[in-house]
């Protein structure tokens, strides 16, 4: 068992979390992930009330978290005290500035996470009161931005000894099993928050053949681009991009955003896609681990195999 | 003392080689990195004969590397037969193919180290013979492509793992400390191939102002693009770009790199300001790992202190 003060601090087995990934990340997921000794959480993503009542009465008694994006809870900030009445485990923001809502969540008990993307989004965690920081790498799949793993996790680890050392630290980006886990540590890391790998996992939402499409690609086969976001009329602000699995919808437009701003999105034809799983209009939400994912395995076993296999490298087993 | 398969082939202290940095890093630097137990290279770079010459005299007797620019070298491949004759302590080649080269460094007797960005080039490097192959994530300064060290080096070592379990592995980008080599080898490398740190010490050829103006700035303040490329007028192919520290060219030219093209580069005014150290014209040409540079010590005492800093972490040190 691997203690650090992550799983002291939530009583956890293992110190893994669940990424709150939009639509894709439910109460069946995020349960396994709380059940395998980690620690689930809903994605609350976009806001849609009734979305997040069914997947919390799928969770059923497991204890989770759920997770916004911060700039759309802006504009529908009522949302935050029906998920504050359930308890979370943690309530955990980002892509936007947490601080308008860190006294309501400090009010209600609830650890605050803030996923950050820059040294200045890491001070705004810190001026929110976040418990916990996540420091997430452009190689991750879905919204991000453009640091890496590899500098931006110590660099917050050094900004957070300075100015708040009480604060955790988790890594995010391309941890896709225990070596991650294990370099995640070594980089200053309390643990990790995992999402393409638990994306690509028997309790997913996303339809099966988006999981299939991703397993079969390379990590060379990722981009980070607007054009989802275009095709889906969502004003993501800047920085923030999405890396998603190359296909033919990204190949015509990549040059060309534009353009498909230009076309409406092609925003019937993407929906339809995405809802049914056509994997060549509409591209796997997935980041640079699908090179490391062969597998579409029950999300607690994930949980389990990552936190063993990084015991063992930590244990000495990193020598060859 | 950490101990790889990359100490024990190569006979080093520790596992970590000096990045053969084109104009930056001569025959003091790589000397510094030898006889402090790693292993230094020469930045052929480009190719030019006289600065080769200089340099590797100004390495005395030191045992060092030399790495060349692979589609520069399919330029004057004639220069890789001088080199050979100095039996190097290994041949490094980065950005192209390898292959046409590696018959005549396998005939010299002297190990191939092959930079790679992506599998399709690890398959190559493979191909061509390589003993040792880097691979290179998007976070490093200078040239590269896109992908991250934390995900691309566990799937080269995948790759290697199945194909050409022999040949070694070592991670290049965003290493700038203890952290970073023991990431590293938790991620499945032998050994770490360090950049930009080694570039921010007293005996970097680059002028002192550009070494400053890294150190000041913090990890969200670098760049990939092909500004420097244009300004100096050389075709990079793809998918390489240079990563640079952001500055006032880089701001005004970064959406407008054709507008940068129809002005001829500004090249006269870019190579004066690279020469003279002018930081706001020629940007550092540095990584993401400047946020976590804060001195310009000896190369010497840098690898030093990495050694002793992963070893402090792989003994248990990453437990806080």
């Amino acid at each position: 068992m691997i203690e650090t003060r992550l799983t002291k601090a939530f009583g956890l087995d293992h110190p893994i979390l669940s990424a709150p990934m939009a639509l894709a990340a439910g109460g069946a997921l995020a349960r396994a992930v709380s059940e395998a000794g980690g620690l689930g959480l809903i994605g609350g993503g976009y806001g849609d009330a009734d979305w997040l009542e069914r997947e919390y009465r799928a969770a059923g008694n497991a204890r989770v978290g759920c997770g916004f994006i911060t700039w759309k809870l802006a504009e529908q900030p009522e949302l935050l005290g029906r998920v504050l009445e359930r308890d979370p485990a943690c309530l955990f923001l980002s892509f936007g500035d947490p601080r308008p809502f860190a006294a309501e969540i400090a009010a209600a008990g609830v650890p605050l996470i803030c996923q950050v993307q820059t040294l200045d989004h890491a001070r705004e965690a810190v001026e929110a009161g976040a418990q916990v920081i996540v420091a997430q790498g452009g190689e991750a799949g879905g919204h991000g931005a453009n640091r890496a793993v590899m500098t931006l996790v110590p660099e917050v680890a050094d900004y957070l000894n300075r100015a708040a050392p009480e604060v955790l630290l988790l890594a995010a980006g391309g941890i896709a099993d225990g070596r991650g886990l294990a370099a995640a540590l070594m980089l200053g890391a309390d643990g990790v928050l995992v999402g393409t790998r638990l994306w690509a996992s028997a309790e997913c939402l996303a339809p099966r053949p988006m999981l299939e499409a991703a397993v079969a690609a390379g990590g060379d086969a990722t981009l980070r681009s607007s054009l989802p976001d275009i095709a889906r009329g969502l004003d993501w602000p800047a920085p923030f991009t999405i890396r998603t699995v190359e296909n033919d919808f990204t190949r015509r437009w990549q040059q060309d955003p534009e353009g498909l701003r230009a076309a409406g999105g092609e925003a019937e034809a993407y929906a339809r896609a995405a809802a049914e799983g056509d994997a060549s209009m509409a591209p796997p939400i997935a980041g640079e681990a699908v090179g490391l994912i062969h597998d579409l395995p029950g999300a607690g076993e994930i949980v389990t195999r990552i936190a063993a296999e990084a015991e063992g490298l930590l244990g000495g087993g990193w020598r060859r």
